[in-house]
């Protein structure tokens, strides 16, 4: 019997360095993938439907949405972007562990419909490293980055229902933590207890 | 903050290899260590007190029993064991990850007194290796296999209560995988909650 991957929810603050960390852990193998999100909103240059997002109509939004299509989904500046659960599920019954690197609020909600998703929180050290990160980036004005923090002190306080918080001081060290965490995940006894009933 | 170390019980049948999976598992690192169980019985040659266990009297076995002082108890051939409960607190504050292995029983003790152990059950990939491997050790008669394999059978109806369960199929796996879950359980959100406060 070939293994099933997991769908692994990953949250935190613009600048923790989600996506790196992600990376990072999946340098040298196959079995870890990002969702792919449907939008509303036109592509950009050189986007490619399907790859970059699944490009969708309005119409077939709220479709989905009513036909409980999407494990979660959110408005951002008059559109609309969400994770399509049969592409995840495809991706996990192909044995990818999938990734969705979402905000708190969308992760609530896949926490509610795929009780079996791991949550995690991924950190920096403290506040005042954000800030120097996100000044280093040099992409947010002055203000944006306040308001940054200001979100993410929000996120801080609304983040009591993942399962484990990765604090990303050091890349390796956090890579290495996301890592372990796929792999306990796949040793979890409802994951194995066919192997108690088989005898 | 210096971590705590997290308190591991490992259970599974006879001959799954369990200490040698966390043998392998400890090789060159500090952080894991199996607990000393107290006993009533007398040391054998070569034995060494606080070392191989903690010998003591059945008055002062009554008492910590009384007292509340032990995670586990049990009897065997008219003897009695146990985990001591200071003993292994006093390595968790020291940043131990400290391992017990015991059967079934005595791990429901444990689970009931210390929600947070970390419960992992380490199975042969059948009962057909398990017996190759009772019957290549060259220790037990065939009658005391026979038994063993009655007993795992039951112990696996039993063990609905572990967080993890270890294939051990290969041994180079079965370690990383032990690793991964104790790397794992100290990213866990209680564990770490902390730093959401901090800010």
């Amino acid at each position: 019997m070939s293994e099933k991957g997991k769908l692994i929810v990953i949250s935190g603050p613009s600048g923790a360095g989600k996506s790196t960390v992600v990376r990072q852990a999946m340098q040298g193998r196959n079995d870890i993938c990002f969702s792919t999100s449907v939008t509303t909103r036109q592509p950009r240059p050189g986007e490619v439907d399907g790859k970059d997002y699944f490009f969708i109509t309005d119409e077939k939004f709220r479709e989905m949405v009513e036909q409980d299509a999407l494990l979660e989904h959110a408005e951002y500046v008059a559109h609309s972007y969400g994770t399509p659960r049969a592409f995840v599920k495809q991706q996990m019954d192909a044995g990818m562990n999938v990734i969705l690197d979402i905000e708190v609020q969308g992760a609530r909600q896949v926490r509610e419909k795929m009780p079996g998703a791991v949550m995690i929180f991924i950190i920096p050290p403290d506040l005042e490293t954000l800030r120097r990160r996100l000044i280093g980036r040099g992409t947010d004005s002055a203000e944006t980055i306040e308001a940054r923090l200001v979100r993410a002190r929000q996120e801080y306080a609304e983040a009591d229902f993942y399962d484990y918080i990765i604090v990303n001081d050091d890349l390796d060290q956090a890579a290495a933590e996301f890592a372990a965490i796929i792999q306990a995940e796949h040793c979890r006894y409802e994951e194995r207890s066919h192997w108690l009933k088989k005898i």
